[in-house]
């Protein structure tokens, strides 16, 4: 059975996450029946990160075997024929080896969450930004946002329903930027705890509105205790940016399929 | 009466364009109507740019006369409560003098259009984009836009409904840039005429897919005649991003109010 890795976009906000629910809308359940629709095949997908209600992705990765080859423009398009009018889109489709996970074989996970720093609501994006209205410092949360990069205990930054085994991860990066009336965190590790990064910018954003200094986001690290730690940032500012795999193209040519 | 210079943000998605409409709402009525519910005054507003349905402003600019004088903060703050939930934000409120008029002592105007260059559909940028799905040469584009800079007698590239008594029109600036799967336009002039941008773009997409050589704009600019342009392209793709005024501020301080 070929094996195909889709990257997936899509808009958070009327989904009850990625994860297949009980009641309520997931992505994970639309794009199955985007597949059933195509093929008539009745799938179970997998995904590189199980997005929370309301966060987004631009670089969702998934992966499906399906019984017949295909050529990949054909899987992408039928697909996107599909989903309409569900806000998920497949951007890219390739054909993979045997061996290829969306999840388990993800080797960096890349998400962004978008700040808009101004007293006027969000308007043409609404739902995709998290507005805070009073004046936050963006360079002194990128220097405190320093002190988590590096391998840590993150228990003070995850949620407390997290079935993670282990609270140790390593933050590869976490950049904050300033843009016109736009703050934008970026993260990057080999792979996260529930709410980690929606806990760290929850946390950032006290610094930079002056209410903690620095050093106190050390010193929560350090407490392993979720209740050191700042709001929950809510999930509509969140971005599933890019996933990494171990091998440039993690897979063959879509030509071989076509 | 002091006089209030607006900024203005809008998603034009569910309007029938800025202007007051017999049927169908306006951006003009929603905001007229946020002043009545502040301070209980019927105003009549005039704005920079009278955008069509569905094209988008990030920086419109509206001026308005009230009999009080407030702080400007609390002008920004009472209509962004009166707004809602229409998608309409005052992003910046200035007191500027009685000489100032948004539409008629405005000097340059700024639009962007967006362009999503890829197989699958916009998603989380629905209604915000263009979409594109054949490959597009920005580069080729770029080239080609530089023939309709300067001044020229832009009929070819004018709404039929078009209702500028001249349609000499001097276009500072019309540049094409790539990034990732995004092409944007940006253009500049003094003034545009009805539909001039969208038009233009419609045309460069013609150049971006091959379908035109490059010297095929300067033949239709010198024809002078709409039919020798490409075809309008779609208002949701457009954002009035910006306007000049004389004066740098264009206006006082917005702390003499305060």
């Amino acid at each position: 059975m070929p094996r195909y890795k889709l990257i997936i976009e899509y808009d958070g906000t009327p989904f009850h996450g990625w994860q297949r629910q009980a009641n309520g809308r997931s992505v994970q359940e639309c794009l199955e029946h985007a597949v059933l629709g195509f093929c008539g095949e009745t799938v179970t997908l997998n995904a590189a990160g199980r997005t929370d209600a309301g966060v987004h992705a631009l670089g969702q990765v998934v992966h499906v075997d399906l019984a017949q080859k295909y050529p990949t423009r054909t899987v992408q398009n039928a697909l996107n024929f599909h989903l309409r009018p569900n806000p998920v889109a497949v951007i890219k489709v390739e054909c993979v080896d045997r061996d290829f996970h969306a999840r388990f074989t993800a080797i960096g996970r890349h998400y962004r969450y978008r700040i808009l720093n101004r007293p006027a609501p969000p308007v043409v994006d609404f739902n995709r930004v998290w507005h805070v209205p009073v004046p936050l410092d963006g360079v002194a949360m990128h220097s405190a946002a320093q002190s988590l990069v590096g391998q840590h205990d993150f228990t003070t930054f995850r949620a407390a329903q997290c079935q993670a085994k282990s609270p140790l991860r390593t933050l590869d990066r976490l950049n904050v930027d300033s843009m016109g009336d736009e703050i934008t965190v970026e993260a990057s590790a080999s792979s996260f705890l529930h709410h980690q990064v929606r806990v760290m910018v929850g946390t950032l954003k006290l610094i930079g509105e002056g209410k903690w200094q620095s050093s106190q986001v050390a010193s929560a690290l350090a407490a392993c205790n979720r209740s050191c730690a700042g709001p929950t940032a809510p999930a509509w500012g969140l971005y599933l940016l890019k996933v990494d795999y171990a091998r440039s193209g993690n897979g063959k040519s879509t030509d071989r399929a076509e």
